[in-house]
């Protein structure tokens, strides 16, 4: 890994890392999916603070420190905590830091883990914080388009549904630039990917297309991430509904694809893709959940120095 | 095991079971208990979905893997789930999937063990759906009864309480039936057993009568199974309250009581058994509640694999 | 440990250890964090019943289980338990000694663990029990104390705060006295040391001077333990509003004190203590936290038999 990630000891944002760093997991998380490298995590405890709910990611995590045997510690919202008798966001991090090993953070709140890895000196994950950055989901997703293409070089990949809010896409999109890849943003107008990441994108020499329309891209794509249109960023609810159908994905729309084209979905999906296409060759997502596992647990025996 | 337990790898229901799937559980929970066979779970992970709440049921099944080095993920009730955000039920269970190894579901509506069975490719074990089925507590009373009586062969059995809505006692009169019991059904008449229980024992030659006060059948008895009269059961409280007290278990009840009759209870207790009873050696429910966690270790370790 | 704690295999209060069973759990916790010796617990279940939230604590006993091998089963508060169902206290607890090993209870209701102590078989540790006793705080302060100064014998150590409500620091006079110490006791009139203490201390032929003002006794202490001053123990709180900020420590407060002076809290804190003072060498708080998972692993591991 890059000296700045090595010796820090910390995964906050996707803007850290360099391409050398994203390889370097990429492989660890295989060698472990292939059982070539079985990080033994014995004795050590992560604390898993999730201030706001996320089911899956938490299990995630929670399922890739067992497997390798050690322990996690849950703290879920903040209801049974010491922030009710008047504690400060700061000793709550200091004092959990002296119960475990590495500790990873949820949070409603923007820079809420690169605020804990500046307070405490044990490795800090960012298991999503707030619009801001979700890094382990955009490393899982990167994983998972390598397994299934062989490479991430060159690829044209599809980014469909609200490219707007969803931080993933973001994250994703600007994890891919070192690897020359060719994209298409499917969204309705109001849901378009943000001028800031475009800008990027463009200064970096990176293709891209926006389109209305997935069926007419279909037939190029190596990869189709297909994000869900989340009713809570709707301030109104009529225009929630109006949208939410117009980028279901059925065994129609994908009729033309390549015989090696993915369907990628970070999850939990609503009506987004049809539950017809679960059973396609080129449903992903439930695997692209697998991956998680394996990308979580080169993640946490590396920040440990388990793995090096 | 039969061949059909065995290939579904399932504990759904215990119409699914023959009398060898019996005998094989109950003896594989004996050898685990006894030292013989020490089943080793390090690195496997049991996801208990508990969407309704059963501390003890749950306390049983986490205790039994994590007593063999094995893990648990817990998710309980619904508060923290993706559900919030739309997902259908067999999406979290596809993605719980991958992130464990075998599937423990505890749930309010008729049928979701089953239906998960048909999602999933990993185990699933029911504890407990709704009024229909509670399988694995009919399996370590099974086990209990054996443990105490030293076989399941030709014992007088009675039922006690309310013999109409709780799930445990038709799972276990039906579960006995392969081994000749004759039962004595005691009960206030609006919580007799059901006709299609009554029918089916009698299609299977199973000798069984009915009676209104416990105290006249007690020095035939080789078991006493008594049963909580659950308020939730009731739409009129005052019914509830007219009857709770009817069928209350003390040291003058059982006086004149076979030295070797237990009393079973599946727990929690309110008030049916007096707690003087708890120090007579009469009393086994307390051992009953330790004897399922062998008997979840048993199903645990034989579904995954770990033990054959 | 003296005939009475090793025998019953319980830690309940501190008036029940003597200085011998003091200084042999301190000694195993030292032996615990230097690695001199390695508890395994591996296989073994401490049941962690806190019907009182208490985040800190509840982890503390979390990571000391698990750093060693052990496991947890988890109860928090009594909302999911069958406590609704209607089930006495008492069997609930004879019921959860069926899944574990050592049971440790947190409640807010005096005596409970002494009455689950003289209930169940298993070993009993008191984390906490309303405002009466909360020994394994007391015990990871003189470990902490001992560690600090070398040895516990002949110390200055004032106390700061609220002294009347503080079961921490009666807990900690109390069981000083064997050491020879000089005590200094600094709060508001309303908050003072309760007089039974003070004369179980002078009965003792403890010193101890009563102070308004911190500032003036500094220079002469060894040890500083500052205590919250508790919202939720006023019924004014127009009072605590007034009283809160009197008694905070800041870089000016502690100017002139000797070097090896330490300041210990329980934790949490609001501001007692000013966040300037936490990279100060006097600063000890979040060392302290530390050393109570020391502490709590010598107290689970001792009371199970895994040290003798």
């Amino acid at each position: 890994m890059s000296a700045k990630v090595f010796e820090n000891k910390h995964i906050i944002s996707m803007r850290d890392m360099n391409k050398e760093d994203l390889l370097y997991l990429i492989d660890t998380a295989e060698a472990i999916e292939k059982g070539k490298i079985k990080p033994d995590m014995k004795g050590k405890i992560a604390a898993l603070l999730f201030f706001e709910p996320s089911t899956r990611t938490c299990f995630s995590f929670e399922s890739a420190i067992k497997r390798m045997g050690g322990e996690a510690l849950l703290m879920k919202g903040t209801g049974s905590t010491s922030v009710q008798k008047g504690e400060s966001f700061s000793d709550t991090l200091k004092t959990i830091e002296r119960y475990s090993d590495i500790m990873v953070i949820r949070s409603g709140v923007e820079g809420s883990a690169r605020f804990a890895s500046e307070i405490v000196d044990i490795p800090i994950v960012n298991a999503g914080d707030g619009a801001n950055q979700h890094p382990t989901q955009a490393l899982l997703d990167l994983y998972s388009i390598r397994k299934t293409q062989g490479s991430l070089e060159n690829l044209k990949i599809g980014l469909v549904g609200d490219l707007r809010f969803g931080r993933t896409v973001h994250s994703l999109a600007q994890s891919l630039t070192g690897f020359h890849p060719e994209f298409f943003f499917i969204s309705p107008p109001h849901l378009a990917m943000p001028s800031h990441i475009k800008s990027g994108l463009a200064r970096e020499g990176i293709k891209f297309t926006e389109l209305k329309n997935v069926e007419e891209v279909v037939p190029e794509l190596d990869i189709m991430y297909v994000t869900r249109i989340q009713r809570e960023r709707f301030a109104d609810q009529e225009e929630y509904e109006k949208l939410k159908g117009s980028y279901i994905i059925d065994l129609e729309t994908i009729k033309g694809a390549k015989a090696g084209m993915k369907i990628l979905h970070p999850l939990p999906r609503v009506d987004e893709i049809a539950t017809a296409v679960d059973s396609s060759p080129h449903a992903y997502y439930f695997d692209q959940a697998e991956n998680g596992v394996y990308m979580r647990q080169a993640i946490l025996s590396i920040l440990t120095g388990v793995v090096k």
